[in-house]
């Protein structure tokens, strides 16, 4: 059983991780959610996480985050998620409760409560995760690793070079590349081969009520994705999640990685391939994924989740 | 009467900043100090900070903060403040009461008990102030300002640009500039005017124990402060302390300003003064100061020490 | 006599600054002009040269440089100066001639036919006097000092920290403090000491043909000033001619200066006032001005122009 | 037949481009030669240029040209090309005569005196090339392409991310990327499966004296490449000639490249491989390259040399 928390930023595929992962319940539990600015505003990032767990009946403890990057100024991505952030289902979860402390104190709390060690998973701008292990290096030891979903070896998708999280944050992600706790990079050198095709959405439609759910998500998600010269739609964020239940199905490698903070290359991850530095291995990059495993943990998710 | 946190790295200047807040009980309440690694690692600077509160017997909860900046590898200043960090008296403050919380809960903690605004006094790298504002944002109403000792509009000290405490954690001065906090900005402008010249010093060693005390800390930081030109010393941090006792011994101006944090010009502070920005003021830049009077504060507030 | 090379982009200051020189040949020998764009395009920063020398039947070869600067994009400057880069009078100058010489190897050929050492007078974007002193090397021992108008140790004009011709290129303003050959500097320190008041202005108006024109150049000029808070107008270029006609009416002190070629503070130029690097004076940094006899220079140069 | 320049800094895969190209007289025509600090010192490498064109008796006109960088200080490469830039064989080139003309200078002639397109090939840090083209816009039509060997898309060899070319001047880079005439870039992408094995480096050894020059420098060179991973040696300089005498044993991919100047990412190569700018393609990227034709290339080119 691995217990973990997830910090995100809800988004179309940060929703399919959160419920791949509350599926995933004799393999995962979940001590919590949080939120962070990242996809869109806080505000409706959060209100995404509410509707999220309302749907499915959950329980999970959830609590709000920072605003924006360490030092940066926020920049959101409605061109892929729209104005709500989650754009496509109707929703109606305002009532979910939010917890009283904040993401960065409630986080600390979960993990010094639980009498094993957590994984983090990071699904936005790493922020809040970069906080916590600032200002509670004592939880070092408590924490297993942080499977995030940002950056990547090969190309960027905001810039040339960079990916969206690691762009919008990447003093956070510098912080959590520097911190000694072991990464799992779910990056665009595996996220873009985690895909799920045109057909494969279809076949959610007319399922049960969290798989429409879903078709009403990724058809949205796939639709959007096209500008960007997508045919099929890569599920980034679910990767990081997928790792934790099931890692046999991704092929990596170990390498020192590091991050830009500043200039044309502000957000690029890089790999020390050819041991130029002195510096220790510090990140499992993960570069292949089996596809077929991969879309069959978010299908057969659904449907246990349609069951209930 | 004026509630105070001091976050510090002593250090010379911060020891006689810390004591002056002590002996200024009817003006300042002290609610609790905390370290940043700076002048020295965070180690030796939280011994210096328990042999100053022991020699005068003081209750004054201290906790400890971070080891080094947000995200830049730690300088020290031994070249000033020799291999101790406050290098000169002889001291004997190891059994001093530390708290288990970290600095920062510690300082939330301690506002949030607080019925009244509190003013947070940086006289180091500013790491654990933006940490503070940054994990728990509901301060901002909360502090009344910040009197930090650090950058300056007209030179530096580590570079021809930069000052010790911006430069080394820039980011985190960034953060506070940026925080919606007033600031109340004691840069090398104002601090190398407030000096007590060598007369002074010597004028303190045959008075009580605590003026001898600060006359062999004095005495060696006078010396090493020959070595960047200064014949008489600027007592730097003492500045962000006798602006919360006396406010009108300085002279200021009101300025957006802020600070560079990578290439060339790190840690730069600097003033928007043409008006070619749009931003707001946001921090009080002190530029004068009355010596004789900041003089009299620190020789009147050890002779009331002497005297207990 | 000084031989001197006039590097600029017109630009009303330029402009006055060419006419100075040119009154004062008994004192100044002017090899060539060269254009740069900056204050506007390079077509019409030329056009501008062209104007004016063809109005007071000029004989100068007059060559044009680089379109922008070494690596950066172009910025102009139409709000100071007009759509036309001189706004203010009418002109009939199209006819003038132009080398068929690049600006670079212009003021190459002219160096070497000179049998004394020549000034170099940069009133521009530094970009053409750092690829001359790159490319021919050699030149360091042929000149005597480079008079730049550019940069500021106290505030920025087109940003809080910079100044316009070393903002725009910084590489170039690099390359030339760098480059080994004494530079005299001035930076809008001077220049904004350096007024001509709205009645020595008005005073122009009815004299010759020539102070005319210097009227209309001065009335634009000094309504566009209004915008940034100037009530008189410094006549930032004059400065760099007046040095070499009259250095006594100027103050300074010699110091290493250096730009900041990137980032939030590009274009800064910086002096090492406190010694704190290792690096020889590179640079006189004039401070003062005699305001009188600074606009006297100005009105006895166009007074002798009427004259002709 | 194809006229081109070489601009170089030997270096021991500079000499067998360099040999290689007068081998393949009928297809090149060597305008001129033209050095520029890079792996070693300016002087060591005109030295080392002198003495391969003295070995085979060449009367290919030679110029030397900038010491350093445009604008960053030089760093050269003893441990991959020893102290004196080309160590191995003995040499004796003395008296080889050099112009009297500056390498921009000379290029610029030898361009404008030839009646067809020229091509520039730029084996060292790309200062001399920045500044002709930047100083002479007016070649941009009669140069055909810039064949490089620097740079690369997916690791570095000065750093993790940068390339040595690149990295020592990445101005000058930027200069070429940003020029519009086409760039043939031979990165590390293609030039470290440019190897020649160590049983063909010692195949040469008892050949004539031309090839057994060759088997010194590349035995000299494989040893130096050991302690970088390399067991047989990446002739990275030959390809951007190979390129010029046969571009079908190349693969490739044009893109739109572009190059960090400073910062952590310094002398980084990148390319929009997503379009995620909008910026049109300037550079044709090789990426793979078929190694039998390439060191056959070599070895015909040496036993032809060996002939005369």
């Amino acid at each position: 059983m691995k217990n973990i928390l997830i910090d995100c930023d809800p988004g179309h595929d940060d929703a399919l991780a959160i419920l791949t992962a509350i599926a995933n319940a004799e393999k995962i539990n979940i001590l919590g959610i949080t939120t962070i600015g990242g996809n869109q505003t806080l505000e409706k990032v959060t209100a995404n996480a509410k509707n999220i767990l309302e749907f499915v009946n959950s329980d999970i403890p959830l609590a709000t985050g920072q605003s924006g990057p360490l030092t940066k100024e926020l920049r959101i991505a409605p061109e892929a998620h729209g104005d709500s952030g989650m754009d496509g289902p109707y929703f109606n979860g305002e009532d979910y409760p939010i917890s009283s402390k904040n993401a960065i104190t409630f986080m600390y709390e979960k993990i010094m409560k639980c009498d094993q060690k957590v994984i983090l998973v990071g699904l936005g701008p790493l922020t809040n995760i970069a906080l916590l292990i600032k200002v509670f290096p004592e939880l070092q030891e408590k924490i297993e690793y942080i499977s995030i979903m940002g950056g990547g070896l090969n190309h960027g998708n905001v810039t040339p070079l960079s990916e969206f999280n690691t762009y919008v944050d990447p003093e956070g992600a510098q912080i959590v590349f520097h911190s000694g706790i072991p990464v799992v990079m779910s990056g665009l050198d595996v996220t873009e081969k985690a895909e799920i095709t045109v057909k494969e959405i279809d076949s959610l439609k007319d399922k049960g009520r969290v798989s429409h759910l879903a078709y009403e998500l990724l058809h949205f998600y796939n639709k959007s994705g096209r500008q960007f010269g997508f045919i099929h739609s890569p599920i980034h964020d679910l990767c990081a999640v997928a790792y934790i239940v099931n890692p046999e199905m991704f092929s990596g490698t170990s390498y020192y990685v590091d991050v830009v903070t500043d200039g044309k290359a502000r957000g690029l991850t890089f790999a020390d391939k050819r041991l130029v530095t002195d510096k220790g291995k510090n990140t499992l990059v993960l570069e292949g994924v089996d596809r077929e495993m991969f879309v069959c943990l978010l299908l057969d998710a659904l449907e246990l989740l349609d069951g209930e």
